[in-house]
């Protein structure tokens, strides 16, 4: 069997080490190599790529698609060295279920007083708290792909209401989720919700998005959450509104910087909740099959399926 | 008008002060007295009682039912001067929701590594965890009612698998939620089950049901999850199974005695979740709605709709 040779590209993740496994088990027609292993450039037919390096690209004349490893292409699409090629990306079911999980924990970790719970157990206080109604409780969702739908599902099915931005028709209607259209969406969406929550991919457009502007927009006592990218927030401006008591608390999964540097004042604030940019990844193998079958349509002749817009950005 | 007159009997909650306006301005059609304002005993139609006293029934000759103030029944039944009228419970859909929420959120406590991200930050660690796949972990529902199927429905649609114990055909099919019937159900679910979630009625049968040998049946590393009684489950033998290991953590909202004593074990346990018997309260409106509907039934001679049954407990 002629084996069709990829690489991988990411100086800040051992893609080897995560994927290696299931390449090897799932698509052994996939010759996998690290850069360094490669022999041959020109034999290079495709790229599994995360934040790669600005040259990354570059040995690779042949290569008929990019992949990222997961949903988000912000950084491939940035990599100057990037050839004009296909670039696709992961949609994975799975993973959406797994964003969902992490927002919903995030929307219960306040909706159902954890912090209050938490704090009565360690002081052995026994007091019956009221749960409001999930009904009185709304969330704004910025962001309505794959990820935005799913957690509006599981969201509306716990009883709450649901706002969403979108730009165009989505691919599924969710009953009882409201949909926003227009220039001043964000902020019409951005003022009913209890909790605003980003799913946006990071382009051009979204970066910084969520500005003094849009936090002011926000009720008094509301809730930020992101899980898609650091540099769509104005971490400072976050930061303010929050010290003023305008927002009551944050689920950051994403930063400006990652690592988050350890003198970072998020760390320590008593209302963030803080994760390490793990909310949801793809599962290896949606990764595995997303390539494997692209690999096919690229030795068969066929176009890449649904590529990503270079001018979208997503 | 002539308003029909009602009773609260509760000697552990004010149930004037949670429900009064909410009758006064849902149902003015009745008056709702506390048994010290009460004149006319024989004027006294219908009774909302929650944990009544043994005696709390004696005076009122006339009951056409008793209500309870939410979904359980089980002190009613119990109470010696109960007279031989039907007894009806809330079933609100709404607090079916929330009591989904009260599960969801104590399943992703582990799933999504609260302790240990919560760790993470109070030590500014920034560590990617790796989330498992949702389709790894199984749930098991041991009382399959409405609260049992809201919280299934919602741990379905993000993903995770779902096993119930059933002892007839739910009133509702859930895609992908596989049932367990039979005298040895409720062992066969638990040897499944990561998480095992109760959410039974208290009956002579249930009680003590979660025993040594049910925990003994659940897999090593997985949760007990208690909303329902206290009663039902040998605390003892929870805090011998997670001493040893067995049992990796609680979440219990519920507990034999109430308020759980300061000197309990439970209290200080960094593997449980503890909360103050507040994981899900049936609405107010839905309470009146319930007496309502029902009053006006008895007036118009028409027999009580779904009383429980005395012989089942619920």
């Amino acid at each position: 069997m002629t084996r069709t040779v990829g690489v991988f590209l990411s100086p800040v993740l051992d893609l080897r080490f995560h994927y290696g496994d299931a390449f090897a088990r799932l698509a052994p027609q996939l010759d996998l190599k690290l850069p360094h292993e490669v022999d041959d450039p020109d034999a290079v037919r495709f790229a599994i790529a995360w934040v790669p390096s600005a040259d990354a690209f570059a040995p690779y004349r042949n290569l008929g698609f990019v992949s990222s490893m997961a949903a988000g292409v912000d950084a491939i699409l940035a990599c100057p060295s990037l050839p004009d090629v296909p670039v696709i990306r992961v949609r994975d079911p799975q993973q959406a279920q797994i964003m969902a999980g992490y927002v919903v924990s995030a929307v219960l970790w306040w909706e159902r007083l954890f912090p209050e719970h938490l704090a009565n157990q360690k002081d052995r206080i026994w007091h019956r708290f009221s749960i409001r109604q999930p009904s009185s409780a709304t969330i704004g969702i910025i962001g309505y792909g794959l990820m935005g739908q799913a957690t509006a599902l599981t969201l509306r099915t716990l009883g709450f209401n649901v706002v969403a931005q979108v730009r165009s028709t989505p691919e599924r209607m969710i009953e009882g989720v409201r949909l926003e259209t227009g220039p001043d969406a964000l902020k019409r969406v951005a003022a009913q919700s209890d909790y605003l929550v980003n799913l946006l991919p990071l382009t051009a457009e979204t970066k910084g998005i969520f500005s003094a502007d849009v936090l002011a927009a926000m009720p008094r006592g509301s809730v930020f959450i992101n899980a898609a990218r650091g540099g769509q927030l104005d971490e400072a401006a976050l930061m303010a509104a929050m010290d003023s008591g305008h927002i009551r608390g944050a689920a950051l999964d994403v930063f400006a910087e990652e690592p988050l540097p350890r003198d970072h004042p998020f760390w320590s604030n008593p209302n963030i909740l803080l994760t390490s940019h793990d909310a949801a990844e793809a599962s290896k193998e949606a990764l595995v099959s997303t390539v494997a079958r692209q690999v096919a349509r690229l030795l068969a002749g066929l176009p890449i399926e649904a590529p990503v817009s270079r001018e979208r950005g997503y």
